[in-house]
């Protein structure tokens, strides 16, 4: 068990990892599975995907315009409006600010001046362990050509940010993440006065 | 492929499934790997999370509490503040509102009068094809024994609906689908007078 990594010991409860498998594994997913030792002294097996971090980017404009995408989605079979967003499977080890940064540039061709971390949530605790980070992007500017894997299938989608927040309050960012990344950022924009007077 | 449902077929875009395997299952986590078509007829495999819908519910108490709860994950070794939730993985079909009903019953020992459904969302979208329901459960009643699976380790945290929904909105609520899940129901507790004048 060398090549496994300390973090899921489980010793703040108390759950004992006795061994750990990963009975499948493809360039972009990997499934895990621990033989565990609950507190009772039962032993169960779990069962997860073993996912690097993401990052969720809400791209705002100068002019206050926050960029949305509206990606199609294989596994739902739908259109979902989106943020920019990947994870870092194939690049270990990568700075998440860089990752930002490269995925605005990829999906949505954008460069941005500057970035905040805004906040941090679990995607789906009980099935993955990937952690997403959600990031503000300041000073958008659109309008490189993007560099799409051959699944990306992406429109682009500015909309004010008052509005776009409006649709993820209302339910309508059907991507969970991206919906709570925007949500996530309403103060950061509201302080820096891209909600306008009225928000204020 | 007879037992293959059709929800899946791309037929939107086009995307044409030319088979489907389940290469990893356990009685919690399913596994799915289709071979598909793209558009421009490249063929790819797509491995995903084969999963059922689930259920996210804020619970508020006739005082105007929102029932929280602080549940032990795994995969992320962490405890995370979370709404009452579950997948209907072990019932195929059951109906949304009932299972909602039984995860305030068996995660805090809840009864509710009303339930409403407020939203829906895609949980990770990339790499399973979850759909998530978000529900207000109103005049929540605490006080029954919860019948809890041996992994759940949960306490039960109410706090002030308007508390609630200020940690969801600073990212305290480390589980994303949670803390969403509150965000969406902030117009819905307001309508009710549930955020005080303050906050109407």
């Amino acid at each position: 068990m060398s090549d496994v990594d300390d973090k899921l010991v489980g010793r703040r409860l108390g759950w004992r990892r006795v061994a750990t498998r990963w009975p499948f594994t493809t360039p972009w997913i990997r499934l895990r599975q621990d033989d565990v030792e609950l507190p009772d002294g039962r032993q169960i097996t779990y069962t997860y995907l073993d996912q690097p971090p993401a990052v969720f980017v809400v791209p705002v404009t100068s002019e206050g315009q926050v960029v949305l995408i509206r990606q199609y989605r294989y596994p739902v079979d739908a259109w979902c409006l989106e943020v920019p967003a990947g994870g870092s499977h194939d690049q270990p080890g990568v700075d998440l600010t860089e990752l930002a940064r490269q995925e605005l540039r990829e999906e949505i061709g954008a460069t941005c001046v500057e970035l905040e971390q805004v906040a941090s949530f679990y995607t789906s605790n009980a099935h993955s362990n990937q952690e997403s980070y959600v990031f503000l992007a300041l000073d958008v500017e659109l309008g490189q050509e993007p560099v799409r894997e051959v699944t990306e299938q992406i429109e682009i989608v500015p909309l004010p940010a008052a509005e776009a927040l409006e649709m993820a309050r209302r339910g309508w960012v059907s991507d969970g993440p991206s919906a709570l990344a925007l949500l996530l950022c309403e103060e950061y924009l509201r302080r820096r006065g891209y909600l306008g007077p009225d928000e204020g």
